[in-house]
């Protein structure tokens, strides 16, 4: 190996060990000669690599830094298996085409997060939208700034204790989405450099969430069928310093994976022996299909651990952006980081849901909504039993509205999902849900729509082309 | 001077100057020991002093850390004068009182932030709130996705070519209130540990950014008549390595100061020659009473280094939460950082707004509500020279609706904000407008209401209870 290849490797190993934090400044080219006895062109050869590797950065006036792409470098100790990162660029670049897909009406949005419009009550929400808007005045607008509108608080209040948690009100604090809590949440309970605990795979604004706050992050392995591995957590949060959580415990994005009853307990115990918080992003748990209602791990949160995030978008009200978190011992800290910083969330939105769910009725608009999500999961399953080659495997989950897909070998989810759009259709491509690569043969797939013809043609359509990969002519 | 305050005195020095940065880890214990020379109880006695002082903090299995209120502890080197910092937890409990305040009704506002309600065309926004309710399906609530509806993006780019820049519409990115696009601005053009200049004094969420994002602040002052110290700015930029600007260059809050054309092009051509970036807040720059519309130093950016961010939520449309970045170079930028991580703003505020501006009338309601801004101050003013002691200074600004007020000697503007909340009036105390102390006999006070029998008696309330403070019985 070249003095200069010996060099950048010595450094990109301590990058991806986490040695060299995410921002941290290497050392200059003069010191690097001095500490390596060797020349400034050897050095200037070796930074030149490790910039072309994505690994570090030059910053004007200042020197070199280790890139920012902290989780999509941080190789997780716990996966020794895992192949090295394929590209995260081009996963990124792969996530920005699909966002911006999902813009144009004619692309059918297989690839989409979000169910479509009309499974939900969208007339009568924008009626109460505007009867509230039309007895806006000063002190209603007032009412929606933090931590939230009273009535809304108190329906969410009503909707825990339902569940078997019985929370003061003062708990919760109304967010602009579920994003937004989950981001309050996650910067309350950290600071740059230090350690979270996210799941692997993981949806996308996870990682960027991470990203941004310049953190690190150890990936735990989500099983489709039981969920997180508690081994691996337990066996992370004896070897890192892992200052909090991320998980979603029911109907994981993207597998769909919902832990048990028994195994969510175990995840409280382990966490609150190790006094770890735990930031539940649980935005999907109301669209559990089953008789019994899914529960959050938060009911079995005796030590005010669990941060848990909900929101009104994926089982109500899509766009209208309301979510909260009801943060037990941190809901003082929450509160005060949302006073001073944050704008509060829409209000006649707010007040929106509130009628809505005061006027009853949410339930059973619920029920409609699972049966129909149940019945286009069976229906989108059959087809991929239908159209996709041989090799295919389906992870049906037990609600919400994601499949996730494993494709044969061969099939390459990046180049599927160019095909595909080029086909008018997008999907979820794997290496979107992991900032370290990997999850080349999986995609995502979105069954929160009426099934149409035009679905069962994208369906396909998208079998087609993993067959053509799978045998090229 | 004992060993154990010598040692601490060491430290806090460290950390005033900015040689330890805000999260940094101190020496553990028996470090300390070994590099002072001294015993761990005197290691023990002054990292027990640092704490209690509020520079440092301890961390459960992690040892002791810079105290995260960096903007609070670092000292400006500009402004030798200063004297220590009041106490600014005093300050940050009098703004969370402050906004508490602001949801009761029945608390006379003038410390609030906003202007009345009652000023703004709110039945006609609500009513294309309602059209745009009544037409929503999936493709229009998608069209609400970053960077923003395209219409209502036309609009804004139409707004900056009447003020004569000519930007191209990519540049325009609509975010969830000004704040939005601020912290999106910040968070592109910086890391933690870095150094941006803000104003001094300066609007309390702005400190708050620095904060979360834990960023140093060098803080330059801004006199109310003739705003920002282009000098002290000018010596800043030569001391410190200032990463990014945050200053409001028109209808500064809270001075009211407005930079003559004159220093706006100094400016920009001061940071083009240190190639520093600046977010213009312009949150205010409507509002100015002139003849002559008042121009961003964005108008005079040649290089692109101007993130200039509005909103209409001061001078048009209260409580809907449409702001935008218009981000320069780093348009691209913030766009990528948009797509990934933030939810889109409210698409029925940003159609109804849309719709409000292609409808005409927008400017001739700016007149007439300059106009009664104007004539609200007018009033206002007169009220402080009628009711305040004696020793009084008003600083009123040429437009916008914040008076910022000098009290005589031995008024303290804390003790006068409690006083006031007693009596059922807010007003805004000059302590929450820095993060290092100072303004203890400043106000600023709200004139952005109808002049009511109760604003003339709160005007008289608050004079009395300052002239209280100054001649104790």
């Amino acid at each position: 190996m070249k003095r200069y290849a010996a060099l950048a490797q010595t450094i990109a190993d301590s990058i991806r060990r986490g040695d060299l934090a995410p921002g941290e400044r290497i050392p200059t080219v003069r010191a690097a000669c001095r500490a390596y006895r060797v020349s400034p062109s050897t050095v200037f050869r070796a930074y030149y690599q490790l910039e072309s590797e994505g690994l570090i950065v030059a910053r004007p006036r200042s020197g070199y830094f280790v890139a920012n792409l902290d989780a999509s470098r941080l190789r997780s100790t716990l996966d020794p298996l895992r192949k090295p990162a394929a590209a995260p660029h081009v996963a990124e670049t792969a996530l920005c085409r699909l966002l911006d897909s999902l813009k144009h009406g004619d692309v059918v949005p297989l690839g989409s997060a979000f169910a479509n419009y009309s499974l939900f009550p969208m007339s009568s929400l924008w009626r109460y939208v505007q009867s509230a808007t039309r007895n806006m005045d000063r002190v209603t607008m007032l009412s929606g700034l933090p931590p939230g509108e009273d009535g809304l608080r108190r329906q969410i209040a009503l909707r825990y204790l339902t569940a078997g948690a019985a929370l003061p009100m003062d708990e919760i604090i109304v967010t602009t989405g579920a994003l937004d809590a989950l981001m309050l949440s996650l910067q309350a309970l950290t600071r740059p450099g230090e350690v979270v605990a996210i799941e692997r795979p993981a949806f996308p604004a996870a990682l960027q969430a991470v990203q941004r706050l310049h953190l690190k992050a150890v990936e735990i392995p989500v099983d489709p069928h039981t969920g997180l591995d508690l081994d691996a957590l337990a066996e992370a949060l004896d070897t890192h310093p892992v200052r909090a959580c991320w998980f979603m415990t029911s109907l994981h994005n993207p597998t769909g994976a919902t832990l048990s009853d028994e195994r969510k307990r175990a995840l409280i115990e382990l966490l609150a022996a190790h006094r770890v918080p735990l930031i539940e992003d649980d935005v999907y748990g109301e669209l559990q299909f089953g008789p019994a209602p899914v529960r959050p791990a938060k009911v079995y949160d005796d030590s005010g651990l669990v941060l848990h995030c909900g929101s009104f978008s994926k089982c109500l009200a899509p766009g209208f952006r309301i979510g909260w978190v009801a943060a037990g011992r941190y809901a003082r800290q929450i509160r005060q980081a949302n006073c001073m910083g944050t704008p509060s969330a829409d209000v006649p939105a707010q007040l929106a849901i509130s009628s809505y769910l005061g006027h009853g009725g949410y339930d059973r608009f619920l029920r409609k909504l699972r049966r129909n999500l149940a019945a286009h999961q069976a229906q989108m399953v059959a087809a991929v039993h239908a159209y996709f080659p041989q090799g295919t495997e389906v992870f049906a989950p037990g609600g919400g509205y994601f499949l996730w897909i494993e494709l044969p070998k061969r099939v390459d989810a990046l180049r599927l999902f160019g095909a595909a759009l080029e086909n008018g259709i997008s999907i979820a491509p794997g290496p979107i849900f992991s900032a370290t690569g990997g999850f080349r043969r999986y995609v995502r797939l979105n069954y929160g729509r009426p099934w149409t013809p035009a679905v069962e043609n994208a369906m396909q359509t998208i079998g087609t082309l993993a067959a053509r990969q799978r045998h090229p002519e």
